[in-house]
């Protein structure tokens, strides 16, 4: 029996399990259990977890959508109002995010702004979701070909990960998700960045051994939930979990989604890890050991395709911009990530050849 | 030099001043000044301030949309969200919204979810807004036929009310801003309802005298902030301030928003305080006064056009319902809301029964 708390203002509790069986629970716990309960989903988990979920939360009321980054926009939260209205739920119902990022971010940006917030619990089903995206209450969607440009901080009751949803998982799904967790190691503990480095723990993790699963996704969230409690909004130090993204989105973006959003970080990583070295705040051999540790996972590291000015126009275009200044997160030193603004262009687009083939 | 603080979470000034003149001062106070500054009005009010407005901020950039209640929805957020990437805002850009409940209300909104939030402040022009919708931080568009069905609780930095807009708003439009004042007179302190009972007071009112209106907005804006600082995000007391917005709504979606919705309100008020009366919580003279209060400043107390049974349909439609039960804010005593939430259906028909004519 694994859990964790997330102190935010309202703290709430991460539960770590290899099955459904504990949810009811969960939900018990907090009085969620005899409302109505709507369970949001996407046409890929839907045939293998909803009705699972359904029967442990004793409830008929689902709403599913087409899977992928293109469905997230704003006519897909006007058709989960419409769904809610037709459910007639009310501010004491309850959201159930079951899935990856996609649909966590927008059943959550849903239930954050139907009757101006109702609960919602985040049962995330990916790796990348288990280890990043469903804690810390970012919720959004994409809108002008803007990745998460309209959304809303709102924290969830709770996070259910069940560990055995892995088990489904595409390959390409579990990558990326790697992705998000190597970015936790680099700029987190030291600890978390041995156990990820040791041969036999990728080895387990690779082979999806559940033991190796529980230490990899708590110790993401560990992460997560310290930088997330101290920094609810991102006035400052929840900018440093954007490592990797400043590029990373760019890359994303330019790819139409097409290329998975952990893999995006990845090579993004790469990126600010040789500016990081380059202004000294890293040495050779810290270079070397982060983009071996993001190669053992399969990640990549370079891209084809695209040239550097391209790359860098849709930097301009993120909304981390501020006033047209690029601001991206570097390495202090390992364990240690900040934000520059500073950084000179010429600077940026040497990085951003390096990265690519 | 009136100024009022609103003591939420994060506090924040109203300004009650004649003109624009103070407004870059305000501004300035909280360093908003030197930043991109779009404002946000309809077709109303854009040809009488918004050149003023542009020149005291020193700004240009601007989205007006056709003034009305129907243009409360999600596609008029999504065109100032399209405009706000036009004009390249970031995370410290500034939505001003200068208009009534309406511009108040959605840029309020638009504000609140774009990039997750970015500040954002109210400059109410009409009496309604000034005494009512700009303070507290309830932003909001209509969905599905229910009003403000979907939004967020976001706190302006600053309210700049400059008096002198009232001069140039419709009487229909101030009769209806008089019903959030009454309210706010019936349910808050027995200071601010000898006030507005007065019939000097009465006259110096629907005169527009500077002296009295000061004091009318800035009564009604002391009682509202008190309630919404002890319960920002509705949990409880918040509620009272629905006071006579039960049956009102309905009224208001009814009419396709063709009543105005301080006059609804009094209608609803009307109902309010019948129940409340009929339940021995207030005396007959209690009653007696209040309806003459209503009736002082122009507004209705009964409704033509509609039969007791569409009402109470359309009040089973509000966000307010809680599990299929209707939800009532009563007066305790003169001066005290409650929300009740056993009411026999009876009690409210005949109720609605003594509103219809």
């Amino acid at each position: 029996m694994e859990n964790l708390t997330v102190k935010t203002k309202k703290p709430y509790t991460i539960y770590f399990r290899h099955s459904f069986d504990d949810i009811p629970n969960a939900f018990k716990q907090l009085d969620l259990l005899n409302r109505k309960i709507i369970i949001i989903t996407d046409n890929n988990v839907a045939p293998i977890y909803l009705n699972m979920l359904k029967n442990a939360l004793n409830t008929d009321i689902s709403f599913s959508f087409p899977a992928g980054e293109p469905q997230k926009h704003l006519n897909t939260i006007a058709n989960m109002y419409s769904c809610f209205l037709e459910h007639k739920l009310d501010r004491r119902s309850v959201v159930v995010a079951l899935g990856g990022g996609v649909v966590g971010d927008m059943a959550g940006f849903a239930a954050a702004t139907f009757m101006r917030g109702i609960p919602y619990v985040q049962v995330p089903t990916s790796l990348l979701a288990q280890v990043d995206s469903s804690v810390g209450g970012k919720t959004a969607v994409d809108f002008g070909g803007v990745k998460n440009l309209v959304g809303a901080f709102c924290q969830p009751k709770l996070v259910y990960v069940n560990l055995s949803t892995l088990n489904t998982l595409s390959q390409n799904e579990f990558i990326s998700g790697m992705g998000e967790a190597v970015k936790h190691a680099i700029i987190g503990d030291k600890a978390y960045n041995d156990f990820l480095s040791d041969s036999a723990n990728i080895k387990q993790i690779k082979t999806l051994q559940p033991a190796a699963l529980l230490q990899l996704i708590k110790g993401s969230c560990q992460i997560k939930a310290a930088v997330v409690a101290s920094d609810e909004t991102e006035q400052g130090l929840r900018e440093t979990l954007n490592f990797g993204h400043c590029v990373g989105h760019a890359i994303e973006s330019l790819s139409n989604y097409t290329l998975l959003h952990g893999c995006c970080v990845a090579i993004g990583m790469c990126a600010a890890l040789s500016i990081s070295h380059k202004k000294g705040n890293i040495t050779a051999a810290d270079f070397d050991n982060a983009v071996k540790l993001i190669k053992s996972y399969d990640l990549p590291t370079t891209i084809t395709g695209y040239n550097a000015a391209e790359i860098l126009a849709h930097m301009y275009k993120d909304k981390k911009t501020l006033n047209d200044t690029l601001r991206i997160v570097l390495l202090q030193k390992i364990g240690t990530a900040y934000t520059d603004n500073s950084v000179p262009e010429p600077d940026i687009i040497t990085a951003i050849g390096a990265i690519l083939e």
